[in-house]
């Protein structure tokens, strides 16, 4: 039987989020139905309400940083029982065999993941959904293979944004190698800044931050960081030039990289996370004169998601939340546009 | 005794290079004089005779691609001997203590190696040369540990321009693991780009070259390239999206390079060869959305050029040049201008 699930969702570009009200399918054989407990608030969801990207279709109901009880489950689920602690992040599923998806690295699915919202729902049918609706929900049902497992350790408001936030700063770290010894800048103390900052310095690394003013300089000593740099201190900036192996840029608004690039050291690379959607100019110069790189990095596979969350909870690391009721999600909003949250909003689906 | 000099220099930004007379000093103990037979046009040379970049110091004698005989060796000189066939590339010295110069990476010395022209000549005072002076000249002395080898089997005038155009392409080829199943592309088909596109077929990659017109497809056919792809070709282009593990960009023009950073796959990587001065924006989501990067490289060390050098004889690669008349330089830098030249212009120091 079809869930009756209420939730809040976009309905224009223009206008506020409101109550909105569906049904999630009812689990099948290999799915998971989830009581949705907590949902962090990402400013990808931001971009998709106001229709940043040009894609939106509405209604949609935002939220991909889910943490939750599971309710029932299907008949071939083997990972999960009814009461597990779980969460749903940026994927409710992949084709399952293009190479990346073999790879465990479904995020980079070849023909495309489904994301955990604003996709084409291939499971949607039985309950009229074309697309996919996300964790600003009290219900939400799941394939097996794309929930995680929360450890019992991070209270479940916490490690909500560990889903996205949490795994889009992993990965990355992972992947460029950083541990001790490694010299790290994360640019902007924010949802994922913050997590950047407590996972690079857990991993060994000495780890900077780099933001506008120093108004947040004592919480980001207290999460790990060694050093606070300000990037209209031009004596500062100068003097870290060529100083880091990794740069982590978390702002997600067009800004200027190339003074940044600066600050690589040999063969260091400066990792884009945030979904600017301008081009952002870099000078070939900066980039050869030391074999530095620009890249970027989308979230991470199921696997790696998993084994974060345990590298969280074995280093006591979860996020820094602010935990409100649904109906607070548009004044929410307008405080994450000024940056004004310390570090995620959290939806309450108690408060629903 | 000072070795009486005869070269081509620039003396200003807007007047053509003219005949220009020096004396280069008597080989110290570690010192080996050259006779130099010919030296490559690079593109960097026309930058600095017109003061592109803004720091040119004249009068300058460009030229960092210096084949030639030994004519004399300093008392510690242990590794040439009189009537070697020899090589000078970008540089002629680094600090030799920093961890670049001790990991065999000189050319990414940190307080900065010694340009083969233009840079600061701590050797000089003898002969009253400040800076550095290049390979458009009939003599040069170079430090042995700054001398490069040439195999037999590469004939001088072919060889000269492996020593900048050569290593630039090897190097980034090397060190982002080109081998067999590679897949790579070339952008612009002109001194470095023909010398990418020989290298990374030698070792076994697919090779594809992105021009701007077809005029050059048999040579790149010729030189080992399986595709070949006009940038104005909507339909190729997308055809090709997420084909290739590395791009070498070899352009050294400002131009768009988003579109390139599509044809990435997964894990792919842009490099920037050219000395292009003006910011080239790059989108976020481009790089994300497969982790792609858009990095740079420079030239390479002295023991990877000697690698280089050694790949090409054993793979019987060398560079496809047009030799001329030192006198002809003015002619040439028009030409390279308007890329008219296949591939590489080389002075015949014997015709000065």
């Amino acid at each position: 039987m079809p869930i009756a699930t209420r939730a809040f969702a976009a309905v224009a570009a223009d206008r506020p989020l409101e109550p909105y009200s569906f049904e999630r399918r009812d689990p099948g054989p290999d799915d998971v139905a989830i009581d949705v407990k907590f949902c962090g608030v990402c400013h990808s969801d931001l971009h998709v309400a106001h229709n940043d990207l040009g894609n939106t279709r509405y209604p949609i109901v935002p939220g991909h940083e889910v943490a939750g009880v599971v309710s029932a489950v299907g008949a071939n689920v083997t990972k999960f029982k009814v009461g597990d602690r779980v969460g749903v992040g940026c994927m409710v599923d992949s084709c399952r065999t293009c190479a990346p998806c073999r790879e465990g690295e479904e995020q980079y699915c070849v023909p495309g993941m489904t994301q955990t919202y604003g996709s084409a729902d291939p499971k949607g049918g039985p309950v009229n959904q074309t697309i996919t609706q996300g964790g600003y929900s009290d219900h939400i049902t799941v394939d097996q293979n794309y929930v995680l497992s929360i450890p019992d350790s991070i209270p479940l408001d916490a490690a909500a944004p560990l889903l996205c936030a949490g795994i889009t700063t992993y990965s990355p770290l992972k992947h460029w190698k950083i541990g001790p010894g490694s010299r790290v800048a994360v640019v902007g103390l924010g949802g994922l800044g913050h997590m950047a900052v407590k996972q690079a310095a857990a991993m060994g690394a000495e780890v900077t931050v780099i933001s506008t003013s120093d108004r947040k300089k004592a919480d980001a000593e207290r999460m790990g960081a060694k050093h606070f740099l300000i990037n209209t201190d031009k004596a500062a900036m100068a003097a870290a030039a060529e100083s880091f192996n990794l740069i982590i840029n978390t702002v997600s608004a067009t800004h200027e990289i190339a003074g940044q690039v600066q600050l690589l050291a040999k063969d260091g690379t400066m990792v884009m996370l945030g979904l600017t959607t301008e081009g952002l100019p870099v000078y070939a110069m900066g980039l050869l004169w030391r074999r530095r790189s620009v890249a970027g990095s989308l979230i991470g596979g199921i696997r790696e998601t998993q084994e974060m969350l345990d590298f969280c909870a074995a280093n006591a690391i979860a996020c820094d939340v602010e935990v409100i009721a649904p109906d607070r999600i548009n004044e929410a909003y307008e405080r994450m546009g000024k940056s004004d949250v310390r570090y995620r909003f959290v939806l309450d689906m108690a408060r629903l």
